[in-house]
């Protein structure tokens, strides 16, 4: 058989898409509701899965798979909402992949679970090119990066199902300009659900909290 | 000859640092300071670059080069101040490199300018591992951002020569615990100078002013 040369990149896409896959039949098998939690540094991630996971307790079986460079503050902070959550440690990769996806996963008891929620390492740019098996990406965009971010990270956004636009408590304070904002995510996300939010004053979880509970309603029946 | 297996990111990796060599060549050869500036998304980099080169105008002959994913916003945003702003769209490329960095030089006058600024891709993890030829490397860290984020990006922090903590206007609103954040920062860069400041306000920009002049007068006359 002749050799054929595949670029180096196009190849490793194609594998994390074909592990994306398997990972995706896995968690239908179970009929698993999975979200890709993708922003920058500090935009609110964890806060937001924090409240999420503890106001949701009793109602929703979750876990938490999450990708750091190298700490595992996030998943022991997470873990205290009483949800199971595994760290997964990238060292110097940017982005999350569907094979780390796969074996974090058996570290849970994936046949015991409503909702398993990725979060991703802290990076707008590298993450929105690996699919990870889920049912939803959410790009959380916080008031205090400024209206142009959409229009920066096109990629990310143009791939979200839903954007959640946090910190909405600090939006005075930041001089956010919330038209512009919101246009600039619907040129590059018209497809996109847009929630408004704040985990600290708790603002606009509600519709948060209504869309996760509907999309778990929509799941067909195992 | 015996072909030599190279890991491809290695070979990558060697031949950015061989160019980034090239770059500070250059640089030296015309005396010129220049600084590579890392942030992740909307910490305030061109805000803060904007409002140096506006302030420095007549003291110091700068120009910038301003690496994004899919926009010229921000080259266009510091052409206002007068100075020359070469813009490099990447792409889906999450960093700048260094042989980038010299088509880009290509455009400036390097011969008359004193300070060239880097402004890198929006991201706290992948410009970190590529060496441009910079004398001066910065890591801009908002306030908004929490005070974990030095833990948690550790290969952009411990390559820091300065730590610009940034809109501090907004650490009272935000709940910033100052102390934690410095002790963070000191943790994994105990070899960065720290500046805390506010493009907005103006609190703390004296401070980076007279790092800036330092540095500028610590140059080997030509």
């Amino acid at each position: 058989m002749d050799p054929v040369a595949v670029p180096v990149g196009q190849s490793l896409k194609a594998r994390n898409a074909a592990l994306a896959a398997e990972n995706r039949r896995r968690f239908q098998d179970r009929n698993l509701l999975v979200l890709n939690v993708l922003s920058s540094p500090g935009a609110g991630k964890t806060a937001l899965l924090e409240r999420t996971l503890t106001d949701l307790k009793g109602q929703v079986r979750a876990a938490v798979v999450v990708g750091d460079l190298a700490t595992d503050n996030d998943a022991r902070r997470l873990r205290r909402s009483g949800s199971p959550a595994v760290q997964i440690t990238t060292g110097t990769i940017c982005h999350l992949e569907a094979a780390m996806i796969a074996r974090a996963c058996d570290d849970l008891d994936l046949d015991h679970l409503d909702l398993l929620v990725i979060e991703n390492v802290g990076n707008l740019v590298c993450p929105a090119g690996y699919d990870l098996g889920e049912d939803v990406r959410v790009v959380v965009y916080s008031v205090t990066e400024g209206e142009d971010k959409p229009l920066k990270y096109p990629t990310a956004f143009k791939s979200a199902h839903v954007v959640v636009v946090s910190k909405t408590d600090l939006a005075e304070a930041t001089g956010f300009d919330r038209p512009t904002a919101l246009e600039n995510i619907g040129r590059l996300a018209p497809q996109a659900r847009i929630l408004e939010l704040s985990a600290r004053s708790g603002q606009g979880l509600e519709s948060w909290y209504d869309f996760l509970r509907q999309r778990l309603r929509d799941r067909p029946s195992r």
